[in-house]
């Protein structure tokens, strides 16, 4: 059972709990002979830890990468990198109460139905934790991505509850979002949503948002028909981030109330010779392959659910009471979002570049 | 490469295109002793079919199924399930302006793209007719789900370009639905959206709108953690259905506006005396696995990309044209995607059920 | 699951029964733009086909092979290819007294117990009628592999029973193997062959043998480390196929009685400039990677299970029986399986070569 | 590219070269609430680890495992289990004439072809050390057959070079194999193989020989028909350990000898009331699905390619040389190799028996 491996021909597995020796993962399918240093992948790590700002989460964890297997000289080897983190500042104490009470809506109910056992000492697998594997295997993807293509895939926040960003998404660079401690391009909301999140946590609440991802310079004919289409395997990718509730490719929902002749992006001789659209509509992607132009997505995140205020619920038992959360919980988890959705883009893209490789190169 | 198989368990293949002999799938996988007829195939394949009703396609095919292999005596054997369907009313004529034109946001240019070679005698695997084989192996699949769990899976046409339908999702019938001849449970909103798509055809245009597709009796502890959540399997799934946009899974976008507090499920002692939620913002999926409430999910399809109306385009040297389609295309895919979508999410639940019994059974 | 579909990237999916519509197979992966022709794989299904000679089944099956999508205008899409043969000459009568009687040492009881259910009219999937698929499938990986590679597979009997053949491996041509009525280089060995497979005939019994394989201009670098070597997917392509026991590579099981100085294959610089091996019990791979010799493998297949002679058994009840089968059965499988291993080791290598472009290409 | 992950629904990839950080494995798919133990595993790997005695390598590894993840409580969680073991005594000197020569048949020649990049400082993936991944992960799954059918797995030499072992392998326990410096249930041929091993390391040169494994209490009904038969998996699976040449089931190659009269194994009603055979020349499995009985496997493994004596060779301009090679090789790899045999048997078995229960359970 693939269920914690992604990925075809550059393959992930993951594995780790949030409490416990730690979280890595395996990548296999690498080409040999691509440059990467331990560098390179804790800068991308480093995106994502905790603790970067007052925003984020105060469980302390440098998130130090160790390389174990798969480099020699500083190239890849074409065999498994595998790599880790040791866990460092869990804290099992703010657990206890949560070992007979369920959180609503996190994964303690259902991990429970499903294994008849569960961690209790953090979230497990359901953990944000889980995803330090996925930004260590998408550095290693967006390094070759980036060598192979100057292929550029930029995340960022455009909402956090109901404060919108404005900005022109073909403009947005990684510097831009990097200045801004939400990671939005937009300084004027960047203010608004700090505060917001800072009133959430003061009021024991979180918040929700939404991502939005760009990727420039992308092949022309990844992607396959039918079920591994780009958007289809794109939307797997991002859907599988915790927290998700919905996935857009280019248009999305509001293109359902265009007329055909209004959503057709026309195709034009563009200036470098090549054959490009005027309008894109179809976020980059036609009938699953991607057309060389920018690929645009969207991505809905839920309020955070572990909440420090009182909230009904049941212990294992089923019997009804309530729970108030201790912990370290992130009030709004899209901040530290943004390197793990560039990770499974790139993921999705190195995937099938291959792919393509292999059966029309 | 996988690109035309999907699921782990319960496995499907599909194959052949909207011109030549046929199209068909092979299920792999199934358990033995299921009892199911051709019949029962062939009426999720009615649903399916061209030239159901004056909004679809003209093109008359009686999609009459044939079950190659993998049953006797009316029960599956444990062995592959083939089944195909002939082509019968092809007209590649309607094609032939098409040969060395690309139609704006269709797959005729990135297909030719990739392969260097494309079947521009109808639309090829990116053609409606390729879910044929979806729609069988579904029938397949529903069957087994509703004789084991008792499950339904109910999907309906929410919305059609502007027009909003209005409904208490946990009502809707596949009675209801199939009353409407657009697949919608408001009998309002149907005369409305029949309209609406009369005179798009009238015009030349298409419209797109959103499904609805809600599961009941659905079996706590499907799905896992990491890359294969539920949502993600289900993302997946209905993406690859063509003219597809975007996908959200309980509150989905919507969801991204609340607090915390409003957002999480309460959990409850239900009169059954089993855990319930009092709301169901989840969709019925926490944590990657089902929580045993109802499942809940909406996919937005643009208007159809193949239009009459003279839009501009390339041709295969890059040189600018336009372009008015000729050929039997639906003004509106919706009423048509239905029974579509439920084969998917069937396939995905069938799929995750065999795997718990797998792991956890 | 898996178990009819075989290979990562250029995959096949085989279905089918003995007795019902008929079988075929699934082609997904194979890259676009081969030539190739329904003449082409029906001339590899000749060689399989029964009733060639006096000494195979004299079920009569023309098997003439159907190609239902992933070709236009003879050329291959890059999608699908499903390709089908039609059951024509299947006699149900002659398996009446194996309803409820399992033959010894076939697959009736096994299949029985798994799924609680089978065809009893002819072998199901245990039949060598299932191999039909393989060998449509082996031609278009042959092609593939001749016309990128110059890659040159060739399989021919090299014992029955006790009689064993004569011959220098690297010398033995196609045409010298069709030249023989069992597909044996060696002439005189043939004509042993011959009688020995007609007297078992005339006696109700059957025979097993040997059938070697050898693989010319096989490219340097296929295979991989760890589980994916090339002679473990050899190893699995070959022993997938009904009625094999054993299977050996380069030096087999009696390398096991030379010393490690004996064993060894020098390195020399041959005359073309690129390094060679003066010896070959490697049998071209080392360390699961090809190295550019020829690859050599051998396999053993045990008499045919069915046969005319009364043996004891139990019937469905588990009550103690004898049973003498009916039917039209080969009395000795070696000479229709030589293009069947030809298939399932073309499959291997095409599939590596893929795997090769992908990750080193 | 899944060529460092084995099995599909108890699915392990391992990982790490035999100098660097370590060697490790994730084990996916486990079912929760196994109960196992870092002794249990230790144990088995205590049985594979070098430096057992004076006929294995020098090289001195505790080999101490450490379990990262997937355990609770002294319970499995359902989630991926990682285990490792740290490189200690690698030592890279022994290697420095080896960094531009090859080693006849060994893989160093192969990895720099198709990846252009080796570790060579050791023997990369192709090490022996590779394995201690399988046998951690073996070791899992070996416990979950006992508990769940009393499944007994003893692989056993039983020959070296030429020296023949008698024994009756019904008979054979673990306790009578590990009583053995070479891991073989004959007394006597245990003192003549330990002096042939002794001479071969004392002449600088290597033994192979063959590995039997034998399985009781076989649940009935594991396997497949068609590509995944049961001995299918089998031999891919023994036929990716290092080193191994050949792979039989029951009657194997001298099996072809027989008639079909002779090989069949008959049906009689046993003891107990189940259908049994009288003899067993199929190997406990018939039509590619496991009959209840045992299991009987052999493997051909080769000598070992690393010797002291000096041998022909080229260096990686293709220069034509000589190498006596330094390092701490193993004379003979057998009585190391007899774990490994039983990890990966077990691993095949387990994974048949959880898609048994996922399909027909």
């Amino acid at each position: 059972m693939p269920a914690n491996t992604f990925g075809e021909l550059f393959r992930i597995t993951t594995w780790g709990e949030s409490h416990g020796g730690g979280v890595g993962v395996v990548v296999d399918g690498c080409p040999p002979r691509l440059e990467i240093s331990e560098a390179e992948i804790q800068s991308e790590l480093d995106r994502r830890r905790p603790g970067q700002s007052n925003l984020t989460t105060a469980r302390s964890e440098t998130d130090t990468v160790q390389i174990l297997s798969g480099l020699f000289e500083g190239q890849t080897l074409g065999t498994p990198i595998s790599m880790m983190v040791w866990n460092k500042d869990a804290n099992s104490a703010h657990y206890a109460d949560m070992q007979h009470v369920f959180r609503p809506s996190h994964a303690d109910f259902t991990y429970q139905a499903k294994y008849g056992i569960r961690n209790w000492q953090g979230g497990g697998r359901a953990s944000a934790r889980e995803t330090v594997g996925r930004v260590a295997a998408g550095a290693v993807a967006q390094k070759l991505l980036q060598q192979q293509a100057s292929t550029q895939i930029i995340a960022f926040v455009s909402s956090i509850h109901t404060i919108e960003a404005v900005f022109d998404a073909t403009q947005v660079s990684r510097e831009l979002v990097e200045s801004s401690i939400v990671r939005c391009p937009d300084q004027q909301a960047t203010g608004k949503m700090e505060q917001a999140i800072l009133d959430a946590k003061a009021a024991g609440d979180s918040l929700g948002g939404v991502i939005m991802c760009i990727v420039k310079n992308v092949p022309l004919g990844l992607g396959a028909p039918v079920f591994d289409k780009l958007e289809a395997d794109l939307a797997k990718a991002c859907m599988s981030i915790p927290a998700t509730k919905g996935f857009e490719i280019g248009s999305g929902f509001a293109g359902t109330r265009l007329f055909g002749s209004e959503h057709n992006d026309p195709f034009i001789k563009g200036k470098d010779g090549k054959t490009h659209t005027t309008t894109n509509n179809s976020g980059g992607i036609q009938g699953g392959i991607s057309n060389g132009e920018d690929i645009l997505l969207r991505i809905a995140f839920k309020p955070t659910a572990t909440i420090a205020k009182e909230q009904k619920t049941v212990d294992d038992t089923g019997k009804e009471t309530t729970l108030a959360a201790k912990g370290r919980h992130d009030p709004c988890v899209l901040p530290r979002a943004v390197p793990i959705v560039e990770a499974m883009v790139s993921l999705v893209l190195v995937d099938h570049w291959l792919r393509q490789k292999a059966q029309c190169g």
